[in-house]
């Protein structure tokens, strides 16, 4: 079996996982300090993916940190295969809010009546959806990485 | 080489290609009918990404017939490569494509006041965005399959 740098257990893997704990928690950070957010169902969308994306990135940038500390690299198909299922699965879901995110801040923000989104309001649901892509782009690096490693088993 | 099904040159590939072809047409048919989709970028978007898909899927169908009728498989590693690449790309563009619209309607649907999506136009963009969904999912076979032969090679 080959090593792949960005799968699991190496220290590439840490920094991706790390950065997407970063983005996403920026992500729901700016969401959910506009408030308002809950009114539109793209926005609430990506508030629950970010919710899931946290605690998902952040336990993998344990283990990826506890692999390197202890000098044991994570070579169990089982583990790679839960890994791989859970990062394409968050990884749509990521695509699908942040996109649905930006469709629907375009309209605000090109709506002739812009009583519905101030713009420092909007400003912050700009940003968490270019958080959510960030994090997205990251998920997409991890999901390649831990592919290519599983298909050379 | 393991042969896998829906993979280029079988016949589930061709099923699958034509479905996204037959989706995606419906897809670009049933925005393009609903006058003024132009005004929403979301809706734009949608239909650039179908008039990519449709000749995409059209020419993979046809050498997938051809392959088929010939009876001469396609395995050569560089056109596997462009195959898998190109179904990738249109794969997310349409997952982005599709979320976005189905975002963008739901604020529209949802709004107090509907005057800029008469019930009958916002039919017609729902049906859109559902066909588009649907294409994005055989997509999603079929590169799940090419990359599976490629990376068994």
């Amino acid at each position: 079996m080959k090593s792949v740098p960005g799968s699991v257990g190496t220290g590439v893997s840490f920094a991706l996982r790390l950065g997407q704990a970063i983005f996403s928690s920026s992500s729901l950070f700016f969401m959910s300090s506009g408030a308002g957010f809950y009114s539109y169902t793209a926005f609430c969308f990506l508030v629950t993916i970010m919710g899931l994306v946290i605690p998902w990135s952040f336990t993998l940038a344990l283990i990826d940190g506890y692999s390197i500390l202890t000098k044991r690299p994570i070579h169990h198909q089982g583990i790679l295969q839960v890994v791989v299922l859970g990062d394409l699965v968050l990884w749509i879901l990521t695509l699908a809010a942040a996109s649905s995110s930006a469709g629907v801040l375009d309209l605000l923000i090109g709506a002739d009546d812009v009583s519905f989104c101030p713009p420092r309001l909007c400003g912050k649901y700009q940003i968490s959806a270019v958080m959510a892509f960030l994090s997205w782009f990251l998920s997409m690096a991890s999901s390649l990485s831990n592919l290519c490693l599983l298909s050379s088993w």
